[in-house]
């Protein structure tokens, strides 16, 4: 079961929240020795953090960096796509490998979703593969020496958008795992404070990521401008093993 | 953000869910370069898979394959900890490092929380690491090709064990991802079926562990024998973006 790059195929490999180090050993090798990487970066910023940490396994490999519109609209993020899709096929065609990287895992909150599904279309399945990588949420937990779950735990991984969903996912679960904070942060703590929750809460903010990182255990701290890259985690007691 | 052993520390690393490439670059050089590998096996199983993991990073290092209990019992459960952190201990005092290394990821229904919690009573934290590893959830999705989460979307992870809260979580959640589905799955298929969730369901049995591995669309095709290391993974429609 190791995967090594064939011909015309296509990889989408997760490669972890920020350290070189936490990418797969399959990710790493897949990257090394694929004919074009593709590194997709946001338009809302200067570089792409995937790239960074696949660096040493980059060595003269065809690179497109592929800005893409952060916007909450379906049909210009699949444009966009779409167009990222229209790039990689003619060198699949010629029989080349891609790998595209992505920070944490491709399946979970990625972008590479989307390029998958406009790859789908025009590439027999047999073509395409997807490559786990450690999420930010496991990151953070790792780093807080948190379980994420024990025994009969329900894990719940969500957007902290939507804090009603917020509030029943609370009620509902063991432990919370809330991505895309950002500026809803004062509305979070004041939840998570009248549910008696606070004292259970965690916030990573680009977790693992050299000179960024900061860890908070008390979610006062927390300036509420540190934005997109936090996730929050909310720890309650454990559920018993059922008799 | 690079972590290499020091002496006294305690490593609590997961490996992935079977294949030997699926394993950090971090994990990886921690297990070579530690002095002791610690890896637990239940007693139901003639070897530590983890340790089949490993395997090309294991050099000569002391290794422990400590056998523990597979029961529903908290205080079994805590006593055999205790045991394998009263060996551990005076290796630490030794100055050694220690890695304990286990399946998937240390903080997802994993042992290593029994064994930290047993160090933590005698070990400063500062001396206590994890490094998350790739759940079988992960591998799964990707074995699949199954987005978990996009957008807006809601991810629960839980035991089948429970089927009336597995039912209140289907209701609530776009993507859900049961674990220790074992001799539960006929009733199991029986809920996903009244709910019309079949067809949304796949099994994977092993996933990424060379030879055992099998993945099934159609739950109706899945033995029931299969047992204990089968992964669901529910996939609902998506939650749209909220405007």
């Amino acid at each position: 079961m190791i995967m090594q790059p064939e011909k015309g195929h296509f990889y989408a490999v997760g490669v972890g929240p920020g350290a070189p180090d936490l990418i797969t050993l399959r990710a790493a090798r897949l990257i090394e020795d694929c004919d074009v990487v593709v590194a997709p970066r946001s338009n809302r910023s200067e570089e792409s953090l995937a790239l960074r940490i696949a660096a040493a396994h980059i060595k003269g490999q065809e690179v497109l960096e592929q800005v893409y519109p952060m916007v909450r609209d379906q049909e210009k993020t699949r444009a966009a796509w779409a167009e990222v899709a229209d790039w990689i096929l003619p060198r699949l065609e010629a029989g080349k490998s891609v790998v595209q990287i992505t920070l944490g895992d491709p399946l979970i909150y990625s972008t590479s979703a989307y390029l998958l599904e406009a790859l789908a279309e025009r590439v027999s399945p047999e073509r395409l593969h997807i490559v786990p990588g450690i999420s930010a949420m496991q990151a953070a937990a790792a780093s807080f020496g948190l379980p994420l779950t024990l025994q009969e735990d329900r894990l719940t991984l969500m957007p902290a958008t939507d804090l009603d969903a917020v509030s029943e996912a609370l009620d509902r679960s063991e432990t919370l795992a809330l991505y895309k904070v950002g500026g809803g942060l004062p509305a979070l703590r004041e939840l998570l404070k009248s549910k008696g929750l606070l004292e259970c809460s965690r916030l990573a903010y680009a977790v693992e990521q050299e000179g960024r990182e900061q860890l908070f255990t008390n979610l006062d701290d927390v300036d509420a401008s540190l934005g997109y890259m936090s996730a929050v985690l909310v720890h309650k007691a454990h559920k018993p093993w059922i008799a």
